[in-house]
């Protein structure tokens, strides 16, 4: 069994291969203090900070935590050169790069002596990834909520795909909330699991209770690849999520479906929990999450799960 | 290691818990048989046969293979009651059914004695083949090839979904192709596989050579979720994929993308290997795919791959 100790483990010094994916409006200081003062990795998700409030939650995570932990950071947001400005002066350890090509920041990072990670839909970013010299990756799968690439690629099919190109250390995401997926990614050559959705949907989670209750009720069927003309986003079933869905199927232009996403929905949805005019974004898993629980119950919880499953398998 | 001696070889009395799937055009009594002498369990596509063609494959089968296998009957399509009737006189033991209520002919079939398995695209048909009385489940995600679910779930989150609510012999389909994500399949809580994709490329498959040759190269990606109004249905890239595409996102009515599929198209695309006009049904793990082989080094890569997996889990 090999939940403890291999090779991400050891890359980023932690105890158990799971990472909390940093996600805009969930994870802030306290969600990723909790994941890693459990033994996995938190990270904060820059995307929802500006460079003031990041490095506040920065220097609170300092405080809260004597783990190692990691800054997530969407790198099509404005304020970039700010942003790796105060990782580098606040000597945080490990980042994740997402949105982006991981040509742009990777040597500057690697320079400072940062683990660099980045985030990955399709295997050919695998390659790129190498060239550009990260030392791990993350691969998302089409389950997975939020931003997801054009290929539509699940986990069950990119994990393998990744692999194959790849030996980098590599970190299977999407569609993982429990022990059994978590082992299942691992089945398919992952070394690790970056988690979200079981992680947006808990206590410590930053994401409006209003949001959380609602996600939570979620079944099959109520998160679906939306705003694909734009940047393809998976969206929790809402009244904004409608609207769009009829904007589409009435042939709407791109310019209409930007002016009908404005700015601010994710905000005002998973932060403010404005259940009508938000934008919820959320993974699949979420139709298999039941309760709000605090982190160190979700890691009691996933870690039994992944033992019992991995006795079904041995029998 | 349990991919020999569960259930699901029990239920059908076979020595690996590997389904072929009864796929149109590609599984008539060659690819069938060959699965079942090689320790699975091999279904003939009734969805492509006339009933006619149907008895003769039946026969041929039975010359075939003295191992146990199947047939898998859509329910949607037409001569139903005839077909019933053929897979009783032929006395045929293992049904496979989809596309369709399980309260139909599951009751038919299991007084004639025939062990009847029913497909489901998400959970809340689950509780539906446990009232008709069926055997077993295959529970197909997203990745599957041909026609498909409308809540998109993918096989990673379908699998422990429909385990939580049934405790009905359990078969992941969709997104698998190897060994590994046999075996990732069965850390979700499946008991056993249906392999469709690859075993539609494999030398026996009745699939038109043209058509396997394409396939064999497609790259993440080249297979889309398409014909959402009508029926969804996941289609390999070619000129009438395009035609498909650009007819959507002109806004056209479920009349106009009704004259635009027309009849017959998946037998022109995959059965007659018209790569132009055809409908090229396969799924996602056609981009894992890379060569054609015969049924007997399909299994043995397959038994090996997993074994290697479960050894490196096990680590």
């Amino acid at each position: 069994m090999n939940l403890k100790g291999n090779r991400i483990t050891q890359l980023f010094n932690i105890q158990y291969p799971i990472i909390q994916g940093g996600m805009v409006w969930c994870s802030g200081w306290r969600l990723a203090s909790a994941v890693s003062n459990n033994g996995g990795l938190g990270l904060l998700g820059a995307g929802s900070m500006h460079p003031d409030v990041l490095r506040e939650h920065i220097q609170k995570m300092k405080k809260a935590t004597q783990k190692p932990w990691g800054v997530n950071v969407p790198l099509l947001y404005p304020e970039m050169e700010e942003i790796m400005d105060i990782l580098v002066q606040e000597e945080v350890k490990i980042v994740f790069t997402s949105a982006g090509s991981p040509a742009k920041w990777t040597g500057f990072l690697k320079k400072h002596g940062i683990t660099v990670v980045h985030v990955i839909a399709n295997s050919r970013f695998a390659k790129k990834c190498e060239d550009a010299g990260v030392d791990a990756i993350v691969a998302e799968g089409f389950e997975a909520g939020g931003h997801n690439g054009r290929e539509e690629t699940t986990t069950m099919t990119l994990i393998p795909l990744v692999k194959k190109v790849s030996k980098l250390p590599l970190i299977a995401a999407g569609g993982i909330g429990s022990g059994c997926q978590t082992l299942a990614a691992m089945a398919l050559g992952a070394d690790g699991v970056q988690i979200g959705s079981l992680f947006a949907l808990s206590k410590e989670s930053s994401a409006h209770e209003v949001f959380k209750n609602y996600a939570v009720k979620a079944l099959e069927g109520d998160t679906l690849l939306s705003l694909k003309q734009l940047a393809p986003v998976r969206l929790l079933r809402n009244r904004f999520f409608d609207m769009v869905k009829d904007a589409e199927q009435g042939c709407a232009s791109v310019d209409e479906l930007k002016a009908l996403l404005g700015k601010g929905r994710a905000k005002k949805g998973i932060f403010e929990g404005d259940l009508d005019e938000g934008e919820l974004e959320i993974g699949q898993v979420a139709s298999l999450v039941d309760e709000i629980k605090p982190v160190a119950n979700i890691f009691e919880d996933l870690l039994r799960d992944f033992d019992e499953g991995f006795n079904r398998l041995s029998l």
